[in-house]
């Protein structure tokens, strides 16, 4: 193969693979609803979890550890859909800066996953203090993400 | 204690657990909204399987598996929502009769997420045949439920 037939080749190829990575959506605003959906679905477990870390709801340990399962199943999902091209505007909060800096976002990402994984691993447990303290952290986490990425 | 004394604690008590599994949703909109996410994220990932199934992109197995973990993982999720009283007025397209009739509800439900979690064994092989044979009957199951509970 020649030279230039060569870099085409690459060039193709590493479109398809970009591609591949982007056409999960079809569209940007696919995209938004997807994450949106996503952080909805986190954030109402996530207030279960709250109202019992303030004391408004008993803290029974399965339902706890039962919610706090659902959020680390999802914990994974909503970080794509952020970075599709065009997904920063329309119907989002989402600073264009995101698009820009997407290593930032994946750290932060990372971190809030890491952190719903230790309370996952808590929530297993019955050490009710270890729990609310980790509660916080993730709380921190998130609270760190949206002052960052949100306009 | 008293007869009465011991059937009212025993009221009380079945109110309380009752009430606990509904108040999952401070507002029958959350409900809706709730089940509405997990369904958007669930269909997102049902399409990406479906167009490997059309043929219309390649089967890669890990791809595949990794959507159909997903949908999996969502499965048990939406169903207790469109069980909240009063979540068949407003922005849905719940049939009232779902309120009325649960276990029949109930049953089709479980009859989705034992044909997903089939789908899903299937999926960690790589015989495409029957991936494909299952893929379809978790749409059939899709379509029967969507039927008679939809408006």
């Amino acid at each position: 193969m020649k030279p230039i037939a060569k870099t085409t080749a690459v060039v193709v190829v590493l479109g398809m693979l970009i591609g591949a990575a982007y056409a999960q959506f079809s569209r940007p605003e696919d995209a938004i609803k997807y994450r949106q959906s996503v952080m909805f679905v986190i954030a109402q477990h996530f207030g279960r979890l709250g109202a019992v870390v303030k004391g408004q709801q008993p803290y029974d340990q399965k339902t706890f550890a039962s919610n706090t399962a659902v959020i680390e199943s999802l914990s994974g999902l909503p970080w794509e859909a952020f970075l599709v091209p065009g997904s920063d505007r329309g119907k989002t909060t989402l600073k264009s800066s995101v698009l820009k800096n997407p290593d930032g976002f994946k750290s932060l990402s990372r971190q809030y996953q890491s952190e719903v994984a230790k309370l996952s691993s808590d929530a297993k447990g019955s050490d009710f203090n270890a729990i609310k303290t980790q509660f916080g952290t993730v709380a921190q986490s998130c609270k760190k993400c949206h002052s960052k990425t949100r306009k």
